[in-house]
């Protein structure tokens, strides 16, 4: 038979975060310090309206778009959070995730060679996703010493003819960087400017510690050269229930709709009618996971320091991203040794692209007496490490 | 702002069968036809698996290829249905929809310029999803006279040597036709010896009246060679979980799974504990709404009879395809004056592909009813048409 497959497909690596789990699942007392979800169940009062949404029997489709109702909660949403005005009959539409919203996002943008700005270390999805759109990957490595923010002398020189859009992934997965409204200004001026397109993955945008998420979106000349990707998975705890949204003006999302239309139809029905209740009820549950998180923020940065493990402070998400340069490791080979020795399973920075080599990633969506045992046998990994230097 | 859209997507035509729907939306009393979608909730003992699930607090992601424990009833069902041999570790992947599933088998396998053969009148997702993969459909025209059938003489007539697959979809939405194990042999015996791949979107699958499906995986040589797409969205009335399967050599499969991985990361999780249940306890539950559609199809059928309008007899699926050549309007103007004079909407053939012209899709998964009142509609106006000649 011959060759049957695509060959841009074939060339695209899985994701380098699973490979540590299929390990870890297979070792009786592994811990995960890995998965980047919430440990917390979906609210209560959540669930409740899903089950009484399939009590009723609501069953069907919903319009491809999303239901309008929980549109128009998402518009207030954005207006009452960061003072976005969104159309919720035009300018919204309700996805499989987050991650449906990236992929129909590009494919929406993307001809064959357009260059893609890709800030590096990112979340592993954006590099295939531009990929299979036939977009050029153009990786800016994010620096340590600038806190993984994006620079504007890294943005302009990553800018070219060829250059459509920029994806832009404040509060950041890996790296738990923010980017506050004085870091984004002079971004803005460049991007309209050079009249290039932001993708802005907002997902952790509720999981910010010290300041609050400003928008990209949020500045003058920015909403109509912005598609804004955001969902109910982080802040919620709502991983499973597969639930995003798109927000970008008309001309875009019509074109973004038609993909969506096809290739997916709409978001689950259930899922919708459950997260009307999470943009209304729920931004007291909303502070108290974050509190939580916070507070495991602090442990695993503590827990660091006392280790002598350099890290950057994260001020958005659920990840720390510590520098292992010191040991004369790759990422890679600490982690498996990691695993190996300790049985805890983290993720070797370059699955977030090769400016990751040296970094780990670790989430703190774990409970204090999980994160209290992985960072213990983290200690004893690191001291061993270094007196057999 | 510089036009920062996709060409190819841009010259995509949305779907011809929702704009309709949105005309007789506001229309106060119109009756609908229309969608391809079950009218029955869905079952009881299902809903009730998803509420136990939210109760659980079952609200993570699942591993990318869905539930082991789904895939191991996937794989139970198509054996026990229809004799087919799925490893449900390796060759079977949990979809969002059979949409996602065929979308993602595109992407799969297109290169560039991939002759796609597409039989038409077929569903409306199939000849986007081809051109957002780059692929080049290749379109056949079934024809009445042939039951809407495939014949080896139109699939040998319509394959090049850039033909990369054949896209088959029986039992069909929209003519209803089915393709027995006589009539899949001689097509078998073709794409064997020119080496192309099939997609075999089997959505239907259950819905046959008369005759049980066969799918062509069952065939020596085929399952190699077969990406057979089904779900749970019309046998089980369950559209609005968004929950399908695909399944594929190991070769393929792993391909699609990588594009699902990062464009939807899982199906939905409530939805894949209660399709477990689907599978496991809801034979009765199918064969009783079944036996509904059989009912109301052959109600649809006579009442055409009785306003002697001509209509190729379905086997399948819940549509009936009457042709109303005899009117000398397209489809479109029928359908429009239908809508506008009588108040109620059905689809035009054309939706479905140019060949659809002077035919209309009527779907019968409405109560008897509802059916009544439609098809009484329907034959004053066409007696109306008539004497209008």
């Amino acid at each position: 038979m011959r060759n049957p497959l695509s060959d841009k497909v074939v060339q695209i690596q899985p994701s380098g975060i699973r490979k540590f789990f299929d390990v870890a699942n297979d070792m009786p007392d592994a811990i995960s310090l890995g998965v980047g979800e919430p440990d917390f169940d979906t609210p209560w009062i959540v669930r409740e309206e899903g089950i009484y949404s399939l009590e009723k029997g609501r069953t069907f489709y919903t319009s491809n778009a999303g239901l309008q109702e929980l549109k128009n909660e998402i518009s207030f949403y954005l207006e009452r959070k960061q003072g976005l005005h969104y159309d919720s009959k035009n300018e919204i539409m309700v996805t499989v995730g987050g991650s449906e919203g990236i992929d129909v996002a590009l494919r929406a943008l993307i001809n064959p060679g357009d260059e893609i700005i890709l800030p590096e270390p990112c979340y592993v999805s954006y590099l295939p996703c531009i990929t299979l759109a036939d977009g050029v990957p153009v990786r800016i490595d994010l620096k340590e010493e600038n806190e993984f923010k994006l620079t504007p002398e890294e943005l302009l020189g990553a800018i070219t003819d060829k250059t459509k859009a920029l994806i832009l992934t404040f509060p950041n997965n890996p790296t738990g960087a923010v980017m506050t409204k004085e870091d984004l200004a002079p971004l803005v001026d460049i991007i309209i400017e050079k009249d290039i397109v932001v993708i802005s993955d907002e997902i952790y945008a509720e999981l910010t510690y010290g300041s609050d998420h400003v928008s990209i979106a949020s500045f003058p000349g920015m909403k109509e050269r912005t598609i804004l990707i955001n969902g109910f998975s982080k802040a919620y705890a709502m991983t499973g229930w597969r639930l995003g949204y798109a927000c970008a003006p008309k001309l875009i999302l019509d074109q973004m709709l038609k993909i969506h239309q096809f290739a997916i139809m709409c978001a689950p029905t259930t899922s919708q009618y459950a997260a009307v209740t999470a943009l209304r009820h729920c931004d007291g549950a909303v502070a108290e996971m974050k509190e939580a998180y916070n507070h495991r923020r602090r442990f695993v940065l503590n827990a660091f320091k006392e280790m002598g493990l350099q890290c950057f402070e994260p001020r958005g998400a659920f990840y720390a991203f510590p520098c292992i340069k010191e040991f004369g490791m790759t990422s890679d080979d600490f982690a498996m040794k990691f695993l190996e020795e300790e049985k805890v399973a983290v993720v070797p920075g370059t699955a977030f692209g090769n400016c990751g080599e040296g970094f780990l990633r670790i989430s703190y969506a774990y409970s204090i007496e999980e994160l209290k045992e992985a960072l213990g046998r983290m200690k004893r990994f690191v001291e061993k490490l270094r007196k057999n230097k």
